[in-house]
């Protein structure tokens, strides 16, 4: 499989795929190792996770998995994220949902993901989302001292706008390697808005959350997701796909942003899915008419 | 006239006369000239283009004209763009309307350009919208490849915002020269919006396309339209000028942003209209309440 | 009194003590003297005006206080600022409302509020609004010819948003030095907007206008201010706080941005508030259920 480049010293797989509903799909420790070995063969080496995904469970599954095998480790980049605070039962001590990027939060929250995941380090840590509250000379302290320890190799952000980047990278001694964005045809936020364009500016790759909009493509009655079903159909006819999924995917990976889409199922149909877009690649007609379709008009 | 520098070896005529509507002047080729020559006598010596103008006529029109007397070449300034793709009897490969600033398909369209207007040179090329789709690779490589080639002298944009502006320019090796944006007192977006401070800020003066709101000044009830027309009239009768229009044209050229109105009139007259106001100077009470009327409410 | 570092010669009073009513207070000189000493004595020596505050009458008035005990100049630092013109009796001449940032009326205003201000310095000028016909040379040409006089020391802006902020940085040979906006828990706008983050990123202390919102927090039938008002009683409970507007303030000086309140009272009790506030430190719990009471809703 294709491998973007994120720093010298890393790349991840151009498919993603993201843990955030491992506690729903209900697996024993070996099914979860056998979905990540099969990741692995397909080439697919590059996993997302969260702190508080399957309210704060999700990362010991998956480390329980992994300590099934742990020489699987070497072969793989772990993502994962902290800063939200959500109150759970297995964090007693939340009182509120609140944001926290504080150092001591960000310290332990690592700690923590590092126990859980089986692992003694985390390829990128993520703050998942702008944070009103934060000091960034917080932020560069606690990535400072997490990578001198060796505990995390790089760092990014998760739903950052422009300003948001700006400042936090203004405190840090060391560039953001990745800003972890929704992006579909479905929700065009943040190209509208020019987010995407920042990855670009600053030579950043984003991977890319929401990439089929979970499933918003289908609701009856919303005419934008009526448009953009039809173009989308229209084009699956042209370019051959087995589904509409695959013409999502396309339209990210064709765009020239190096977007790496996060696949979020735990059925390998579906990672399938994902692997054969990468063998599809859209032309600049398919991929305006999607793009008016989801938009409602064409571009001026 | 007034010239207003762009780089160390290029400058514009403080008026730039635009030919969007050449195919709809219905001249001849000896029309076209003798139009071009009273610019060139008046002092506008900078003619603004694009590939898709009359639906990929216009620049084609133009270089028959100057084929006629080919050393005005030398004593004139032309910018034209790409970027655009519409269908059209002149390029039946067009399916959908899209943008489209691939390398290739700049390169392309520039050796068009410059077969149509009967040049070897193109002074200034401008990426004409910004395009979602934008690889500012290529368009680097096309720049430079252009540049090297002496077919393109410097790039510039139309209709980009700050991001946009922020992401192309990170990939070039050269600055762009100009922002050719639609400026006028009724359509105040760019102003509003900081588009004008992002030419400011990077010392680049921009071309302003519908100086004269193309019109929507006129609109029979339109409360905006009403207001600002008062305003127009009271300035005018308090400088002695000879219509709104040149109120309209100098509260563009009093701004301190070197803005660069684009007549798009094919009549004299009306190119005549935007020379006079170079004489007429606006103070601040005229300008502002120029501001006010357009906007419905003083400034805080 | 905690302060703030403005730059290497320069610090500010955490709370800053805003003239901006003056003229409404009905103090005699003596009785306004005795309010300046009380702040001193307290630790308040930052004191903010601008040109234009009490229909340009409130300079004036604090400096015939002033002058009766010159040698306090020293132990406080005085911003004011200029560029909003309004029509007035102290300035005939004074058309229209509007916006004024050439060179020649920066330096008028300059040696005006020197001389209402009995003062021979000014520590920090600011430009009083982002004013959309600005030439940022020729601000650039004032605020050097002050700075070189002595007659200002530093410069900041107000009410700018980033794009301003950057035009007017890149024509300046110095840094601003800060920006004044409005911010409390009731008027998020330059939270959510990236306005603060600009401040956090160019590491610029802001001035914080409005902090207890203007009484807005206390108006009937405001779905907003209740919600507000409700959560600021109940950290007001938490923290054993003598009222609300001390939470206001809390809920400013614990964000990591450095914000300086503007206290816009002439009663020595309002004042107390402000500085019982540098007490109480808010919890990130508390701070996320103002800042949730004041969106409607919760961060995502």
């Amino acid at each position: 499989m294709e491998r973007i480049k994120i720093t010298e010293d890393l790349s991840f797989s151009r498919i993603i795929h993201g843990f955030w509903r491992l506690a729903d799909w209900d697996y024993t420790k070996e099914e979860t190792l056998s979905l990540i070995e099969h990741d692995l063969e397909q080439g697919i080496t590059t996993f997302d996770h969260a702190d508080l995904y399957g309210s704060y469970k999700c990362e010991e599954l998956f480390g329980e998995a992994l300590s099934l095998k742990p020489s699987l480790r070497d072969q793989m980049e772990i993502v994962t994220k902290c800063g939200i605070v959500i109150p759970s039962e297995q964090r007693p001590q939340h009182r509120t949902h609140h944001y926290n990027t504080s150092k001591s939060h960000i310290l332990e929250s690592v700690d923590q993901s590092l126990k859980n995941l089986s692992t003694d380090y985390i390829d990128v840590l993520l703050i998942h989302r702008p944070d009103p509250f934060m000091d960034p000379e917080q932020v560069a302290d606690a990535f400072t001292q997490l990578k001198d320890a060796g505990k995390v190799k790089h760092f990014g952000v998760s739903n950052f706008k422009h300003h948001q980047w700006s400042m936090l990278q203004a405190h840090l001694p060391f560039p953001l390697v990745t800003n972890q964005i929704e992006l579909s045809a479905y929700e065009l936020e943040n190209i509208e808005d020019g987010t995407l364009n920042l990855c670009q500016e600053k030579k950043v790759p984003p991977m890319a959350w929401s990439p089929l909009a979970g499933g918003a493509i289908f609701k009856q009655g919303d005419e934008k997701a009526d448009r953009l079903r039809a173009a989308l159909e229209k084009v699956q006819g042209e370019t051959g796909a087995n589904g509409i999924d695959e013409i999502l995917y396309a339209w990210l990976l064709t765009h020239p942003a190096r977007i790496m889409p996060i696949v979020g199922s735990g059925k390998k149909e579906r990672i399938q899915s994902a692997i054969n877009s990468l063998n599809i690649t859209l032309n600049h007609d398919q991929w305006f008419e999607i793009l008016h379709a989801s938009m409602g008009h064409e571009v001026p």
